[in-house]
């Protein structure tokens, strides 16, 4: 976790947006995304402040080179760059903060290209990887008490809970960035006749997740040792694991969720690098008296003193109504990813322990992050009691689960005193009718 | 379904080995692979007797022309191959026929290439795609009886059973072909103590399904109809999908397998096409009175009629103390496709209901292919009651479950009066010891 000159929060860019303490991406952040510029091809940005930076430009001009420039010197998908190792994403991260912070010499030259520094409307944002595969976790812990309370009350995590991080494949074909609409599914759902219907999905959620990208991968039959998990992790993101609750009660035992998740998974489209969210380690979730030590092969002292995340997240929802009458999004929920029970070298750790590979880019997701509090919790099923009390919002309207024309969006920042905050970028879908299915 | 002069038993081929009535690959078969020749290039080949044709090779050459030549004329996986419309397949297949069959007047020009017809040592038979995803399907009602059983004395399959072709995502990156060895994964085995202990697993079990390739993708938000299901697979192989019992049985609760199936899965080399198997298509399971109907999207009059598949099925075993002695493999139990509760059809709707998508070349399983009576058994979790009843062998050994070198193997053969017999290739590997992984 040793820090350097790029987290410094006094070091200011030219562009001024990146020096709005409410940004996102200042100077101090730089997360890593794959666009389609205005000339069609696809290239490694860079976001700053409101604008983004063709890296892939700079380093085909010059103005990056040496390491910084072979890092991202390829063009398509980020999954060549984040296999680098950990010191060459470290000279990108150096090359970047001094090519665009105040008293550059090329900032001229930047400007004044006019193809390298694009409005965020002129690029399309594209999932940062190839996906080759997408495992999703269920490591917080206040979520699976949560479900497990909504089920049976009183009822706490099984007994595998503390023991085993748990995790299901789901589907990568399916993973798409905020900006992309979400089509509600149509699926088999249980009629109180006791026989299902197959029909539009009538309780569709989301779930507030974080997600983290593989950098160097893992090969079949070489674990990670929990100790080096670290470095094989390249960046974070935020991920909403759409969620169809009747479809997935109804087809889930006995091997697990399956259509109730495979229509869409929304992610965020900046990478932000393991890198930028070193001032914002956190200690893991101390194990309470009673609970069990990791099994060694998920026990590292660093890993327990540093492996867990600060992150306030959130959930905002705007309503079609709202949209109309020019509302802002409503706030459902707040949480924060210190309440993950795993820390992601954990749940990679575990993931390679059978033998099984990783390939660089593959996409790993935390589950949904709730916390201990009744507005923390990640899901409509728990913040709304499974729509028995429905999320009241501000113009009147309610939600047991979304309607067709709700926007939902996550949000995550970093704060930290004696260091510039950080966010994600949103990680939004807008609800569309699924028409197109029957 | 409808039968042509590919399927007329009485042709025979130049290629003598493949007239021999034990041959899984006579004239009639016409299996695609990818494979690696001699020359280092990775290509469209084709198994006839005990030989394999490079279909590129002879596309290349002119030998193959027009409509066939230009479905295999691009290298590398099959996915484009198998994307191909069903009468593109259909035409490469009367080309190969033609080319093959005795009489043909290129059966000197393809013995002379010396580069175009191969001995199988030559050849390095690959995965036959790029599998972008791995869909497990529990379509095998006597292996999800036989399994209920085991857990609950008298118990059945779940009320959802009966509706939901029950599916899994599994882990595409760690599917290999036929003569791979494979290693038992290590994992958190439940001890007597009641906690768990970090161990190689205890319990290695095999599965005997078959798995079938998409054809023609399926675009999000356009599911396949049932009635046009069947067009988009585009053939089928042998599939085993090795399981870690005791991880299993810890980590499942609640959403289902992952380590304990994610550290390998082996399958036969050869895609055996749909046109192929045209004669050996019968009626789906019947519906016993009251079992439910399937809901209208898994309902088809032709998919009820002629959507099953006959395979006979088969395991064999050998240890290292059998392959040190010189002893053949011994059977283990045989079984049949026909005992599957779902169709492939029904699968692949299924599995598009919600919206997702499907790509050329994703794989889909269709789960342990079990049949009613006790040596039909397809796993060995149900073939000896979970250890409880250990397999005798020939020479004396018994089994459990497997123990490191031992050899699996499962056969898949067609057979039907009047029509040439048909195989799959055997689907082999070989248990390694944990020890890298500890």
């Amino acid at each position: 976790m040793t820090l350097d000159g790029t987290h410094d929060p006094d070091r200011r860019s030219w562009v001024e947006t990146a020096n709005d303490p409410e940004t996102d991406f200042p100077l101090q952040n730089l997360p890593l995304g794959c666009g389609r510029g205005p000339g069609g091809g696809v290239t490694t940005v860079v976001a700053i402040g409101e604008l983004i930076l063709d890296a892939g430009r700079a380093a085909a001009t010059g103005l990056l080179d040496g390491t910084a420039a072979e890092v991202v010197r390829e063009s398509g998908r980020l999954n060549g760059v984040l296999a680098r190792p950990g010191h060459e994403l470290t000279a990108l991260r150096h090359a970047l903060t001094t090519l665009l912070e105040r008293g550059s010499p090329h900032a001229a030259a930047i400007r004044d290209d006019g193809q390298m520094l694009l409005e965020a409307e002129q690029v399309q944002l594209l999932t940062p990887t190839e996906i080759g595969s997408f495992t999703d976790f269920f490591a917080g812990i206040y979520h699976a008490r949560a479900v497990s309370e909504i089920l049976v009350p009183g009822g706490d995590v099984g007994p595998n809970y503390r023991w085993v991080p748990i995790a299901y494949q789901s589907r990568a074909g399916t993973v798409s960035v905020s900006g992309h609409r979400v089509r509600r599914p149509a699926g088999q759902l249980l009629r109180p006749s006791g026989q299902p219907e197959f029909a539009p999905c009538e309780m569709l959620d989301f779930e507030l997740e974080m997600g983290f990208y593989v950098g160097a991968g893992a090969e079949a039959g070489r674990p990670v040792a929990i100790a080096d998990a670290d470095r094989h992790v390249a960046g974070f993101c935020l991920l909403n694991d759409w969620s169809a609750r009747d479809i997935q009660r109804w087809e889930m035992a006995p091997l697990g969720p399956f259509l109730s998740k495979s229509f869409a998974t929304t992610i965020s489209p900046w990478v932000v690098t393991a890198d930028a969210l070193k001032p914002f380690r956190a200690p893991a979730m101390p194990r309470a008296g009673g609970e069990p030590r990791p099994l060694p092969y998920l026990d590292d002292p660093q890993d327990q003193a540093a492996g867990g995340l600060s992150v306030q997240l959130s959930v905002w929802l705007c309503t079609e109504r709202m949209r109309a009458d020019g509302e802002p999004p409503a706030l459902l929920l707040r949480s924060d990813a210190r309440h993950l029970y795993w820390t992601p070298a954990q749940m990679l750790a575990h993931h390679t322990s059978n033998g099984c590979s990783l390939q660089p880019g593959d996409l790993l997701g935390t589950g949904t992050i709730s916390g201990p509090a009744p507005d923390e919790l990640g899901s409509l099923l728990e913040l709304t009691e499974d729509a028995r009390r429905p999320a009241v919002l501000p113009n009147g309207e309610t939600r047991g689960y979304l309607q067709d024309g709700d926007e939902v969006t996550l949000a995550g920042r970093c704060v930290r005193d004696g260091f510039a905050s950080i966010g994600f970028g949103p990680c939004t879908a807008t609800v569309a009718s699924a028409d197109s299915l029957l």
